[in-house]
């Protein structure tokens, strides 16, 4: 446990550079916003990239050495080039852990991993959301209130086209009248993937301490373990004998 | 339901024409094998389609009334054409029930869908599996007892890359000293989908009794539903007043 | 298919019997509406019985042939026999299926099922309830909207202290504040359970098509197998052979 | 995170003491196996108890102070009595930890949790298991190889009458034919459980590497949380104006 889990927060950083009143919000961008807060964390070693940066903030070193990856994007899902879709699914695979925000349910790697066309409904009406609590157990929930709410949101409702998630932690109420599953994990490979639902580029919602609680845990939860089993694929010899002889792959004994 | 279900079964249809001892196996193809069990049942009406028929037997009116899909693929995989597993992909959100057999686990749709690399073990030494089942009241198994034997299959091992299934009903022991998991279902959209594992083209599996009531049986739970809920997706108008009045998707007020 | 599904509507029937208020609503009891909209299902056969019928209304014959057991009490979970909840509870693991509705979340047979404590939080303030269903490929919503309003009821809230459902189908929104899983489906030994958390007995809650519909589907959707796996339990003998022959349960060699 | 895992390491210490060639095998007991390995973590503070201590050893402040309980009972089920299995339940639903080990699935306790009737099939004839790895990313099998074997153990075999797992880790190939779900994951309350099947007492099982491995493993994984959600329950208030105004649990205008 003493290898500092290594963390990479990207945004696509449209918004924050473009708009005015999100930049209000986030001057220095959603993401720096989170890396401020896990930074302070004694067991994280965080970077932040985005789209903007050389090779977009990941170049193949930086994937292969990324242990965490937060994802957050929106208008520019179009703008991440396949090839690096391509190396951050393989890395998923691989075992590397997964948080996408809020709206990065429409990137390309995350629709990549669901299999789903992943359509769902939205309304931007600043609106409240209230965020319950359904695996009271669950480590990425420890330090967090049975509900919290955050007062203005945007809305994303039910039904949600995703497979059916490993796990269903916290589900949103919406003023609106609707509710959402909004913070559900899946494993995909050896990789563990959280996806979270707040953060519409509005609202300061990445200040919130129970929000930012979530994150930081959910990083620890994705991260990938020390040394996981090596798995063999392929054409396998025989472990037990087969009609009196240990065979390789294609049936010939093996003397 | 009076409507029959409209099954299509499909298969690549090659080896059973260019390989000797698998036309000993399969004279009219694997696809007619399943077929013909699937014809006896009243409430069914069913058709095949091959790689090899025009447009691979799957033309857009074909692809719209089919209920369920049966599918057979191992060589050929890469002959389907993109446009046709889009439009495939497509009627299985829709609600188009999918079951795929074998080494149709590296078929395009089947990748698609599951988002995962989708590597296992495997060996070709005619060595016995016993499928055992593990959820003894679904319906996809009735009428088929705890374990049935298959006296000479492939071999596929664990650990088999795919998302955590919905439901696991069979596992398999082989002879050699593996175990799979060989009788899954998932969601997706709202498409049911069963993966069968037995089926190896050298063997007479789909003449097996149990494998072929598996496969009725799973045609029937993969079915659409006859009425299902209608879904409204995108920007959506408020369904309760937001601080005072019901807002459209953008969060003006509608008188 | 041509056997008609035997199903039994059990009631407490305490409230109708002795609250004004109640009667008003249902006159014949909560259980006589249910099984009035059953009886109409041309693969019905639809029994009522209640806590003050004479043994209960469960005599060993009826709960032997009930193949669906709707169940709804309230006031009097305690009056209902520990013998009697011991039978129900050998035929659920035999394949019966069962209903539970609202308040029989408290009832002995549901909380022995799950093992869980079951505490959530409720309120009565005729508040709306409003349905979102999660799974729109399931046949228990066949024929239901993507939601649907119930514009009085008692509110049941999270944290619901109950294992993982097996699938999460329905959940709820309420008009103060909170949310709920309401459609929520178990298997117990081979037996498939549905619970379904309207019906306060104070509305007319009931008497709503779409939550009539649920009922009706989940009847189908639980009822047992027509011919389910027969399982072998205990001290068995090998079916391979150990370390060169076929053992029985102790070791020994088999002639 | 500085604060120690208080574990107990429970056994029922019978057959250790009456029978020599289990005592020839476990002369300290099976429990003090246990706790020799994880006495070695360095955030593990571990006790042993056993059915003929003071209180069977499990006196109500430790019970209280137990972070982790493991368990392994046998022969003598019965003799827990009911008032500690009462106590020990209400601790898994407040959060602490357990882990079942082999016949522990007998036990007052699991039998309580899960619901179900368990029955399953066994063999006590020296045979060869081998455990497969299913989530090759959970972290309760960190540092495992993708199969490992014991070269005797007694045999536990399908169908086992259990609740779906929520997680399904380690799954068993035996060499006289069976298979079976060995290393599974429960949520009760706020409790996190495991069932890990190898530990017949006639063999050295509890001094393989990978199995203490994966009891180490699970002792972190059941940990309760640090600050899990407080939950509240029972009649409450609105968060929300019900008809205009906030409610209290029945109804009545709140000041």
């Amino acid at each position: 446990m003493s290898k500092k889990i290594q963390v990479t927060v990207w945004n696509e950083f449209w918004h924050e550079q473009h708009q005015d009143n999100i930049k209000a919000v986030y001057p220095e961008g959603i993401h720096q916003v989170i890396a401020n807060h896990l930074q302070k964390q004694p067991d994280m070693e965080v970077r932040t990239a985005t789209l903007y940066d050389p090779e977009h903030g990941l170049p193949d070193e930086v994937i292969e050495r990324t242990d965490v990856l937060i994802w957050w994007s929106h208008l520019k899902h179009g703008e991440v080039p396949d090839d690096l879709v391509d190396k951050m699914y393989r890395r998923v695979i691989a075992g590397m852990g997964t948080i996408f925000l809020h709206s990065s349910a429409g990137s390309k790697l995350f629709k990549r991993l669901m299999g789903t066309a992943g359509g769902h409904k939205w309304r931007e009406a600043h609106e409240k959301e209230r965020l319950w609590v359904l695996k009271t157990g669950h480590p990425i929930v420890d330090g967090v209130p049975e509900y919290f709410e955050l007062p203005e949101e945007e809305m994303y409702g039910e039904y949600w086209d995703i497979p059916e998630p490993d796990e269903l932690i916290l589900a949103s109420w919406f003023e609106g009248g609707e509710i959402f599953r909004s913070g559900i994990t899946y494993t995909r490979g050896r990789g563990r993937l959280f996806y979270f639902r707040p953060g519409h580029e509005e609202y300061p919602s990445y200040y919130n301490g129970n929000v930012l609680k979530i994150i930081e845990n959910a990083t620890r939860w994705t991260a990938p373990l020390a040394s996981p089993p090596d798995v063999t694929s392929g054409n396998v010899r025989s472990i037990e004998p087969i009609d009196g002889f240990v065979r390789d792959g294609r049936g010939n004994r093996v003397e």
